[in-house]
């Protein structure tokens, strides 16, 4: 059973999203509406529940932790938004809802995915913590979110994606690191450095972080195929049918499931010297890895 | 004849933004590439000056503004690769090149202005300023960036373009300042934020760029209609074309000049408390309300 806390947290994350977006009501709406439909219908949280949990090894207020749990949430929200767009993925469906593309246009989807990022850094200048440790989280957001991670690892996607490319597992490993597994570290990252980490704990806690990452990375490619769309939210088979690469087209299934194994066993060794500190990072490694959405 | 320092600082800027633009050998090369061709292939490079010139008020060291004359040159030129898109102002022109999506292709023009806003913070974090500066200049740029700025302001271009839309002259107002006036203001506020600024200077200096935003806005309505192509190094009489609102069109060439000489009285009345250390922003005025591309 899941930590009661996630739900604590969950909520949150949801009500400070809901006070840093623009009023909806406010000139200009229709960019405002197309910022809060991507980011407030719906979503698992994973970066925010990573955030207040690496946050609660160190014992950090909840209420700190809000500015940087709502930062990576936008990154990844606006991510999304763009990933959706018709020169991307083409996707109409995301978190059962239509996508910003579609419940709006493609013009306003590239501005609100724009304004969110934005947004991101405005909220994370303002975390109520000291001015040193505020540079550093807006560094670190500011470096997992560009060429050197996320909008990196897409670039990777896209040159791996179809017209026969082919990738080596290895080629797969680090494409799926930056495009999913870098932003992870930087929300476990963030919790620590929103508190008052000790440089132990968070070696220990990179370590989980980049294991569940690729876990993360590897339970959604196996969703894509075993899920359904209604479950998921979002539209499954995309990735066979665009001729992604993926760990189950590279490795098979089997193997796949292997090393999702691997990868819980690796995060729960990263995790052993930080003792019950840990335990919701524990539990949101096992949600990643068991998760049907 | 303009201010000699201006050559420098250019140069300047165009060092730092070379230094600071990923390699283009590294992978994702074509990310990379689609960067360096947005920010690179020339450009007046405003906004660096503006930086530059600001903080020549305060006598600050050229080299501590470079970090912040980059960061805001970076998310001008991300604008610009987004505004470019086929579902945007579907431009193939610009400073004299082909645009992001036309050298390259439309996905990785969407990944590279993203990746060129991240890349903007992560600059301005490692300015040469204490902490409670650094955080100041973050917040800066991405309010001015964001959804109360330039991405609100393209909402709004987007929203009086074409379809019969009709816009009073007090609402285009508004538009440019917010597509603009924003960022130009923040240009000069952070050229302040950089150094020993003191406050009734500083008052000065933002109504003179909220004055130079909207005189930069009218002067490039002006150009679309009277400048060629070749020299503007985009595509000219797009707007009228594409039935954008614009000052000529609103209220005729005639009271567009009139009121672009009215803002040049209104930046020299609110330099003249600053004295002789405006001169450089006193000549970027000229230069803007001027320029004949």
């Amino acid at each position: 059973m899941p930590d009661p806390r996630f739900e604590v947290w969950r909520a949150r994350a949801d009500a400070a999203l809901a006070a840093a977006l623009p009023d909806p009501d406010a000139s200009p709406q229709r960019l405002h509406a197309a910022m809060r439909h991507a980011v407030l219908l719906g979503g698992k949280r994973m970066r925010p529940l990573l955030v207040y949990a690496s946050g609660a090894v160190f014992e950090t207020d909840d209420a700190v932790l809000d500015a940087p749990a709502t930062a990576i949430e936008l990154i990844h929200a606006y991510s999304l938004v763009h990933d959706d767009l018709p020169a991307m993925d083409d996707d109409a469906l995301r978190r059962g809802q239509p996508t910003v593309h579609v419940a709006f246009d493609e013009a306003t989807a590239i501005l609100a995915g724009d304004a969110l990022q934005s947004l991101a850094f405005q909220v994370l200048a303002g975390t109520r913590v000291p001015d040193g440790a505020r540079v550093a989280l807006l560094r670190t957001l500011a470096l997992a979110s560009g060429a050197g991670g996320m909008c990196g690892g897409q670039a990777l996607d896209l040159a791996a994606t179809g017209n026969g490319a082919t990738v080596s597992i290895d080629e797969l490993e680090r494409l799926h690191m930056m495009k999913t597994g870098v932003l992870i570290r930087a929300a476990v990252r963030m919790g620590g450095l929103s508190g008052a980490a000790d440089s132990a704990a968070m070696k220990s806690l990179d370590r989980y972080a980049s294991a569940l990452g690729l876990a993360f990375q590897i339970r959604d490619d196996i969703l894509d195929i075993e899920g359904d769309s209604s479950t998921l939210g979002k539209t499954a088979g995309k990735d066979v049918a665009q001729a992604k690469a993926t760990f189950p087209a590279l490795i098979g299934m089997d193997a796949s499931r292997a090393r999702l194994h691997e990868l819980s066993e690796a995060m729960n060794d990263a995790l052993a010297p930080v003792g019950e500190r840990a335990d919701a990072l524990r539990a949101l490694g096992r949600l990643a890895v068991e998760r049907d959405r």
